[in-house]
């Protein structure tokens, strides 16, 4: 009798809403092991992400997966935060216990290394926040993008950014790092901007979640209205939740198309910092170093999230 | 028994293989007063620019048009030039004598600034190469962009660019100038990559334009025909008349279909220098500086030209 | 018997305090034929400076030369002013009447082009502000460097700046004026911020100059007194008097010591932004382009401008 | 009876002719405990920066010293080397026999980290090449800065740079480490090219090193022969030997003077990139972050280095 033993994955965060409803999503798969959560500055600062990512952990009920606290502050400069899409503690009006548990003691570079060693090519990374934390760890390990098997970033555009009009919020923030990423030569997938835009949650879809009716889903349908409320004032239809749009990548790549590119980094520029300089049409004679994802089946993620939820409390 | 007076317009121009086609289309057009034909470095140098720019106005026997040797270089730069594209001389295999006539005596901007002034609010400006006469004469005269009826210009692109993958030819070349004449608040129309690529000439209607039979329709077929030969080789169906699809938006405003959008330039980045960001979706709380052509009507662009080549001899 | 022909000079300038005696240093010498003075925004805005050229030459009973207004910005970016240095007005606390005399009509890159070609190669510039007029006339008449005698400028530093620690105040507002004008091969003599700031005024010369007892004089010395105070609030001995200094090398070239340099500008940098890049040991095997100032002699300096203090009112 | 316990002491390196002085100065330094050689890509490739380091510590006979390899390009860019100073090999014409030793396995970050945490506050690092390892090993452990004793570097200039106009070397490399470095609140001191250049070793120096007769001092003699050669080639007197100096800054610190300075890197720029901003005059307001070598006893120096190499074989 055989068995399939779970991925191993390591998450990369910074809670965050969507964040939020990714690491519940992750938190509810089965098909994974989720061996660690590395925690980063970045939609708020770390204090704040540390701490939602702690609680969020302790409403799931899976405190058996060791929190991380990685990097404040990007590379080379300060941190930029999204207070005004994530509200002041990072997860909107959503409010959790303090958490009871403690970050685990360890540099997340070394957690990262230490966990790609135990398993060479089989260690899939996530990262869904600015890429501080995995840069360093690639500065520190030099044959650690060799070690994974891949690493799915939510980031970047092909057109506009959401953060300036060239920039995406997480590449924008810590351009430097991404750089190192995009160069590093590791097997990456990247989920970004344009894609999560091109098919949002609505409000039935919410509606959907919540009757799922466990504390998880109750908490994810609170983000979601929150993130929804948002979304309507900026003129949008239904909410984009891009980094559970990412973990989806993870767990169901069969509903994603992909398309490989070459893809550089702009970390100069007065207006075009933090831009994804993109090949779409394969005519810079760079080879490929990324698949991106083009298009998703939003009812398929939709269930992998209702699914993932209903295995949580 | 009233008579409409031609509308002044002033020509800036690198022939360049478009660049002549949109210098025949300009000569063959009868509801405009074409005042000047100034010449500036771009597609290739600016001794080739000029020989070329004087050999079409003779070979349309409109000697009458003046044509003025502008800038051989960038504001702050040095050229970068576009033989792959234009061939060496910069007409492809187009060979025409050599000019009998030579440049008028004057400078540029000087040229510019009196014909503005002689008629306040008339006088249209098109540039369909590097922005820098514009820039020179901008700077000279700060009232000038004020003194114009609009400024029509072939240049950016919203999507990626064809010099890099951020920036278009145009743009590249002088992006100080690009950036003076977005600041300068003159009446502004900008038709970028993006929609000349979208509608191309295919060979049916090289054939049709040809069938008209005169010199000049030759000679465009001559021009269109390399070109074609030039675009698919790189895979594409068709060929884009970039200079010549301006042409049309002075002469025909009412086949285009237009957007106001800010637009702002990179001049410095790594990557994305010559980047006309764009902000497309009117986020940035900029005012518009900018009408941007976003679609046209390929027959009726076609037609203009065809009209206009039955003109000439 | 033969007469000496006065040297032709045009003066461009931000007044700002050591303008002003920059400015009544060259009205009251004989030697020169002032024929204009062209003004630009710089140390305060150029409401101010247009106000402050005006009545200067009022001040000295030389409404004889003609000002005209110039640029108000820099080309490309907005403008920074120095009202810390220069008091809210531009001029300290020296309060003078309003002027009732108007700017002289004509645009400035026109006014100088037409000086310089009524006398080719016999008319000096000396700039003792931003570049931008200077810049502007340059691009507007591409010949007009070659009809020059030479320009001297007051600007960019061969050590430390004074407005960041890489550039000094009249490069750094206008670095794409600046390379304009070093790139524009015109015979450019620049005196830095080090030679001005390697000799200053002490109270002494200070007595000395208002001992000359004109109108003039008096105005010098409040200017000095309150450009004094502010030195010595900077821990300085003594006050540097940048444009006067500049002005001295046109009347007395032979008071200075002056080493031919290669300059190059960097107009991008996060920090070094108007740095002006002096190949000061002549490594770089590009041409020089420029001859610095390296030493003056400060007595040569203050007696050539209490005489010329004393040929005012 | 009381012992001094010698000093820990990691070199990072990239041997290069004045690294090897450097080395074998440090090999013979009885008051250190030389616990690693971390070398990295510098003045030659890191294939021949690691082979030289290691037939270094063989001619010294002190295999007993681990040979790490770390990394061989900067972190965001290209290596740039210096074969024109150092010749194809690094060591100018001294030929090593092949090294029979190999580097010891280990990332360079967690060696350096390892041996600052069983000794906290007593570790001493000194680079003498780009600061790509030791921005490397600070990203990894961000606590790292804090455990260090100091950190004291050569690389940097006041004034003119050797590699650009503006930029020394080491820096030049790897301006993104660096700028990492000086962010990182490490105790640091800067032996810039300024100090460096300001006593030089003459012909009558290094006939008195080779009279230590040693088989280190012939080598030495041999390096700076051919370094005093290239310095003699480019116009000046005596030849330089800056991480020597450097050296000696570590051993002898009593012989130099230093100067506490804020300092930023210009990460950017067309003529900048990797300038060190020094805030000389205190200006800026910034606290200082880095000791700066103003000056030195070139006998002291030179003693020191005679000293090691008679301990030597």
């Amino acid at each position: 009798m055989s068995e399939i033993r779970p991925r191993p994955v390591i998450l990369d965060t910074d809670p965050g809403i969507d964040d939020a409803v990714a690491i519940l999503m992750l938190l509810g798969a089965e098909e994974i092991d989720l061996q660690a959560i590395t925690v980063v500055g970045g939609n708020v600062g770390l204090r704040n992400t540390l701490r939602n990512a702690l609680s969020l952990v302790e409403l799931a009920g899976r405190t058996d997966v060791p929190v991380y606290a990685g990097a404040k502050n990007p590379l080379l400069t300060r941190l930029v935060t999204a207070e005004d899409i994530h509200g002041a503690g990072g997860l909107g009006n959503l409010e959790l216990p303090v958490p009871v548990t403690n970050p685990t003691e360890g540099d997340v570079a070394e957690v990262i290394y230490r966990r790609a060693q135990e398993a060479p090519g089989e260690l899939t990374l996530i990262a869904i926040g600015p890429l501080t934390n995995i840069a360093r760890a690639f500065l520190a390990h030099p044959d650690l993008p060799g070690l994974l098997k891949e690493l799915i970033i939510m980031g970047g555009s092909v057109g506009a950014g959401n953060m300036t009009l060239a920039a995406e919020f997480n590449i924008y923030v810590d351009p430097e790092a991404a750089r190192i990423v995009f160069g590093s030569g590791v097997k990456l997938t990247m989920v970004p901007l344009d894609v999560c835009n091109s098919h949002t949650l609505k409000m039935k879809d919410i509606e959907a979640i919540e009757a799922v009716g466990t504390d998880c889903a109750k908490a994810v349908g609170k983000l979601l209205r929150y993130s929804h409320n948002v979304s309507t004032r900026l003129g949008r239809d239904g909410c984009p939740v891009y980094d559970a749009v990412t973990a989806a990548c993870l767990l169901r790549r069969e509903i994603f198309e992909l398309k490989d590119c070459a893809i550089d980094l702009e970390t100069r520029g007065r207006l075009t910092r933090g831009r994804t300089v993109v090949d779409w049409y394969g005519v810079s004679g760079d080879q490929p170093n990324c698949a991106v994802a083009v298009d998703f089946e939003i009812e398929g993620y939709r269930d992998r999230l209702i699914e993932s939820l209903s295995r949580l409390r």
